[in-house]
């Protein structure tokens, strides 16, 4: 049995995990036999936002760690308590909260700091030679993260997005929403899903690829 | 195409839709090839209940329709809105929204009042012979709107659950997780989902089935 961990940003595309892709990360897993655990950093969310309207709420405050329990149904931990050696791999799904939350590239761009919590884990994974999967905009953590290391990442097809990842070290490779790119000398799978859509069941299948590759990764 | 509704009751098992289970139905449905449109009441949700600790937060109010829309991506309307004529099938994911938000059967059990929109499109749909899917504690909502007309009905297998249901007029059958309970009679589809469990890839099986039958149904 395969012992994965999802890191979760809050509970909705605007201001924290992208719903959709959070679950299906879950079902594929879950599907493939993987012990899940999520995790999420007890932290105040960057904002609240209406994702009826669009609008920020102003004065509203939520935790990062109490929304994300929403999609864990109450079974997460937070991010420090995350050990390298329980786990034979990492998943960050995406939505905004993956830069408002976990990192603040929505606002700093390439000059982005990352959680301290999200940065220890994300070493420690890439140092211990164990696979990560970064979904959506949250390929964003590893180039900012590991930058240095130079690797290979999608976001898709944005151009101003992939320059932005470069800037950081990344080498960014364009893809299709039924694709992932993996690295093979950090161990890291990416894929775009929504940040090129257009709907559940076509984000799906580049995530469904990526778990398969980490729960097969040695 | 076939143009499928899904109504939703908020976001997070404890005080909304389960995540889960609503965010399959959108993956098979939309996998399927349907046309997909989201509703919710909008009203003030029940309560807010803290996913992480388990706890009621008092004094903290949010709407039905603005947090639904968090499943959404924000494509949804206010239930008051849905028109049968332009539906061919509409399904109710679970979660306790079912029975705190759409209807206050948590709280009242046999003698529940069911929203009025959640009342008006049941009824609508079922006097236009056309299919309803209930998933997880959901058809507690067809038991109580249609139970002068007897459906057959599954909550999985919880005896109290299942009188309560014969209470308000339905024909509970036991069921497993990754069966459906079809009564052609009514066009009702209900699968027990989270209501047995235990896992996501498990209640997906009940789900795809029913979505598959939504859609087949003519």
């Amino acid at each position: 049995v395969r012992n994965i961990g999802i890191v979760l940003s809050g509970c909705g595309v605007q201001d924290g995990s992208e719903i959709h892709e959070a679950a299906l990360t879950l079902f594929f897993l879950d599907r493939a036999g993987a012990k899940i655990t999520c995790f999420a950093p007890n932290k105040e969310q960057y904002h609240v936002v209406d994702h009826y309207t669009g609008e920020v709420r102003g004065g509203e405050n939520r935790q990062v760690l109490v929304e994300s329990a929403r999609i864990a149904r109450g079974e997460i931990s937070g991010l420090s308590q995350a050990k390298v050696e329980l786990l034979d791999g990492l998943i960050f799904p995406g939505g905004f909260g993956a830069v408002k939350n976990l990192c603040d590239f929505a606002f700093k761009n390439e000059n982005c700091q990352v959680n301290k919590d999200v940065e220890r884990i994300i070493q420690a994974m890439h140092t211990a030679g164990k696979p990560q999967g970064f979904i959506c905009i949250s390929p964003v953590l590893a180039a900012k993260v590991l930058g240095s290391f130079h690797p290979r990442l999608t976001i898709g097809n944005d151009q101003s997005t992939a320059q932005l990842l470069e800037k950081m070290g990344a080498k960014h490779i364009i893809s299709k929403v039924d694709e992932i790119i993996y690295d093979p000398d950090h161990k890291i799978i990416s894929t775009a899903a929504y940040m090129l859509g257009p709907t559940i069941s076509k984000v799906a299948v580049g995530i469904e690829k990526l778990v398969q590759k980490i729960v097969e990764v040695e």
